[in-house]
């Protein structure tokens, strides 16, 4: 069995993935959402948003689709996926959202730092960081382009699974944001790194 | 009356921005697609897609949006725009993406290349690049989150007028591939930096 890695609420963890390992990220609870940013493992190859919806043609990304680089390589597959919906527009929340769109004060909580600091567990020093992959967010775009909020549809134990397609540094958080989860305080994601992963 | 720089089909041109002026692109010929980066003089604050969605809560951007930077700081403010509407979802055209998706062989011209030699005409030293502003691309979101590539809506003589909220090294292609362009082949854009515009 594979060992469980817990994300308590509103963190993140750094993980390294080898080519071929997979990366089951679970939503114990359900209705969470997480973001997820992958690197080369030497840094230079880092997670496109504008890639990945181009080659996809499509925004809303599932199984079978593929995560890309800025530079034109494969770095993900989702393989499988219960909830059947991410975000890939948003950028991660952070100290400067949280003052302009909540008016909040001093460093709240927020998946940029925390992203950060997850990167650096994994050796990869962070800048200013690319649009991440929003786990199990639910953002539509209405027809005249506005975006709306809607809870994770994510059930307790739901998860999604990547295939690595190269050597990988990855982070992975639990978002604090309660727009992003349904208006819920935010919960627990878990981790597992697969060797041998089978389609149940 | 402002300088007026023409950008050859399918070329790029580097431009520096001081704060205040503002930069005006013209699609002479009218249903042609361009791409547009802004960075930081410095280099070290970078357009972001990401971040400009989330403030403005939609994807399609227009009169009155702002472009902002991944630190969340105002690059560029929209103040004028007769096609009202552009792309922020896709990454620029590139080698790679005429090798997988049309089958091309060689180095076909290309917006990534096109915007980062421009960059370097304005100090920037390129690195792979961010989901660019794609100036008068018209890609509709589907309800299922399908992306349909759709002929610009400008006519010729159409522009949009940005105002520079910092002092900015910005690059603007005129975009070489026909299915960004209603299936034509590339025309030129145009540009005009503005010491004091006036909303016609």
């Amino acid at each position: 069995m594979p060992q469980r890695q817990f994300i308590p609420a509103g963190t993140g963890l750094g993980l390294q993935l080898r080519r071929g390992q997979h990366l089951r990220v679970i939503d114990p609870e359900g209705g969470q959402s997480g973001d997820l940013v992958a690197f080369s493992q030497a840094g230079d190859e880092r997670l496109s948003n504008g890639r990945s919806v181009d080659y996809a043609g499509k925004v809303y990304l599932s199984t079978g689709d593929v995560l890309w680089s800025d530079r034109s390589k494969r770095m993900l597959t989702i393989v499988a996926d219960d909830a059947g919906r991410h975000d890939f527009l948003y950028a991660p929340c952070s100290v400067e959202m949280y003052r302009m769109q909540y008016g909040m004060t001093g460093s709240p909580p927020n998946c940029h730092d925390n992203l950060s600091s997850a990167l650096r567990q994994v050796g990869i020093t962070p800048d200013a960081l690319m649009t991440p992959f929003n786990l199990f967010m639910n953002v539509q775009v209405l027809p005249d382009g506005r975006l709306e909020f809607l809870p994770p549809k994510s059930r307790a134990g739901d998860a999604i699974v990547f295939r690595a397609e190269m050597d990988l540094a990855v982070a992975v958080t639990s978002c604090p944001c309660a727009n992003c989860n349904g208006g819920a305080p935010p919960k627990p994601l878990a981790v597992e790194i697969v060797d041998d992963w089978a389609k149940p």
